[in-house]
């Protein structure tokens, strides 16, 4: 238990600027950290908390000094903490081993080694689940789903369930069975409570390495690719694709049947309703390249000042006109 | 397993063109549909698929013609897919019949014939379930709630939890017990992880055939009717009606205590805060007339442009009236 | 069972202007009330239902009167509504005290007194929960979170999962171990599948009397102060702060490592992406000043008007130009 600043510098890839003798026990927020912890600087809207802080040391960009205290400097800050806080608490020590007595797991379903599933956890017939995953009580995966290695779903997950298919005459909409699957590939994470349809046909996939967080809710048929991440409460209807290391922030909506590119990002709130080409940024509803957007944003908050410049014009052009006389 | 297209057509009310005794053994998308299975084409984004699919029958509209492949011609190809989707592969098979013995039901509960319950199932004191339901793992139905015939609730749904009720006084909320229950009435699907609040008073009510997708948030005392499609993370805030027919597109809210009429539209994102006539098209937050929407929204993108013509105007303006002198 | 006017009006702290004999058996909307029912007029949307009702006994304001219908009259009609449901119906009756056998706590975990665990709910460990708290089934409480006093859960609500913290380098998002907890005071009430992440580091924090609503997602490291309201589907990006007091009506969202201030208000649907003030009501995508959004929302539907008017001012401008000759 326990760490000196160099042995944890050496860990982490961090050169010390200070005592590298001094002793750390964990890590804490700037504002919360005591002497024996450690903290760390990335985002510059806490900057000023360097000056009051009292961390044992501070993991900083390579750039920053400080007189007073004892800095771990790296190039990529977030990243040597990350190291960090695996060094000093390591991830969560689960309770139980293997499959938890009260979860329940279809006699037709295939479990990886090392995989734990906690109480009240549904696992449907033929569903595979790879090696070394983590699903959390309450999560449910309904038949046939595949599950690849180091998977975790959080609590509440979803992944599986019937998509929104219902062909509609006379007014009655007739349910199509979603005859498909979800497929999760490896090292996917999947945030509390989110929701991941089957396909009607085929796969509903999320890419290996993807991110999905809490109440997202993907519909049937869509193709996410790898390294992708979807925050809080995005939505994605059905049969859309995605490529790879796309970034779609909270409450962003995609519509259906779109195929949008890789390395895209979209602001929050922004709803996508046409196809989108690699390397773009987004933002809006709806959404539009992110320099439009920024301009559009910009005149919009100030619309009521651009129809008062309309009336004034107006009024100037009548004048003009009366005093042009007929 | 299997049936000929000649014998498929006549189960869905098809018409081949093509080889009737050609065999088919399941269905696909026709980008991924092989020579022993049927596909269709419903949406045109997919149409250009005609030329390079490998699906063995595909079901398009009558006016639709192709000189290599079998196709099953009918007036609806959706209808007749759903149809297909069925003859040949059923709906969901269930590993077990009845209440599951991981399904708790309260001993005053009654539940239908043929009703199936799985794992994690909660349902509560004087809960009616009717005939043919199914109740997907870990869904909760709160005490006195009813659910008509032939009723699907997928996984982690919750029916008739507390309205988000308080009186606030001096800065406190307090709670108002919500005494009232939540009905769904026949044919109702409910998706993963919804929530429809029990009314404070009287019933919430979702009405016959109408379609809840996942993420959906119903309030307390709200109506749905009956018919209605509400599509995933839709949010209806309480004591709200809604008539037959409504659709509600993805992440659509609509404000409490208003009176939406049948057959209303709603597009995706929409916020709809006033009382809307029957047979309305809407788009847009706040929510306008379809057609007036898409003028809003189209002008909105070119505000810069809107700014850049005034700034000329004001520009000339101001010239003229220099030019016309005191 | 069932009281009179004149009792009732004494446990309320109302005037009864009528029969004060009347007796009432249960409360009703004014809509389905009967003459052994109580309702009440506090949303004026309501007030033409006076004239129709069938209720025996309606809570009014003070100002309020009607010649045909026994009133309880009182300055806070909402207040003494609630406080008549309490009178004549009470809380919810749990069918179970305690743990029920089929929820799961761990050894380690610490349950206050008179708290009721229903089915399919999960408490990990070194979890604490005070005293006369209700957790609903199959809600989740991750290890090591603190609930207070009286705090409610609803079904599948997930409290404490890990944040949405990911160091990402190279394209690939490793994640960091979210060591910290979710801590929610006294009196708190989580509405169902809500989601409330634990901290990357410290505690996620839920003020007292803060009431959360159905599919509420927050993100980890937030803390909302005292007596807030979180309206359905709204979400709060990680590390924000939010004062006391605040109102976010549904599916708002609000940025990560923003400060908001008490007696904050914002309207539906909307974005806050920058800091605010106490005593702020904001409305908008992205969110402005009440008084300027208002105005900016007429303006923005009616930009179709406007660029009208601009074409109009063009032409006369080029008109005037051209009458005053070179």
């Amino acid at each position: 238990m326990g760490m000196t600043l160099g042995e944890l510098a050496e860990q982490i890839g961090a050169v010390v600027v200070g005592d590298r003798t001094h002793k750390i026990a964990g890590v804490a927020t700037l504002e919360e950290a005591g002497p024996d912890q450690l903290s760390f600087l990335s985002n510059p809207v806490y900057e000023k908390q360097l000056a009051t802080t009292k961390a044992g040391g501070v993991i900083v960009a390579s750039g920053v000094s400080s007189d007073r205290l004892n800095l771990l400097k790296t190039n990529d800050p977030y990243l040597a903490f990350a190291k960090a806080v695996i060094a000093l608490h390591g991830y969560r020590r689960h309770p139980h081993s293997g499959e938890h007595r009260l979860a329940f797991v279809d006699p037709t379903a295939q479990i990886g080694q090392r995989t734990v599933l906690y109480p009240g956890v549904y696992v449907g017939p033929r569903v595979k689940i790879g090696h070394d995953c983590i699903v959390y009580p309450n999560a449910v995966i309904y038949e046939d789903c595949v599950l690849g290695d180091r998977v975790i779903i959080h609590a509440g997950a979803s992944i599986g369930h019937d998509g929104f298919g219902f062909a509609t005459s006379k007014g009655i909409h007739h349910k199509i069975p979603q005859i498909g699957n979800t497929v999760l590939e490896d090292d996917v994470e999947v945030g509390a409570n989110a929701v991941i349809q089957r396909a009607a046909m085929g796969s509903t996939v999320i890419g290996k390495g993807t991110k999905v967080d809490c109440l997202v809710a993907i519909g049937h048929g869509v193709k996410v690719g790898s390294h992708c991440l979807l925050v809080s409460q995005v939505g994605i209807a059905g049969s859309t694709t995605l490529g790879h290391h796309v970034t779609l922030a909270g409450q962003v909506g995609v519509a259906g049947h779109l195929k949008i590119g890789s390395n895209v990002m979209v602001a929050a709130q922004g709803g996508v309703t046409n196809d989108v080409g690699d390397e773009t940024a987004l933002m809006g509803s709806p959404a539009m390249p992110l320099a439009q957007a920024r301009r559009v944003y910009v005149t919009f908050t100030k619309l009521p000042e651009l129809l008062e410049r309309i009336r004034q014009l107006e009024q100037k052009v009548e004048e003009l006109g009366q005093d042009m006389g007929p």
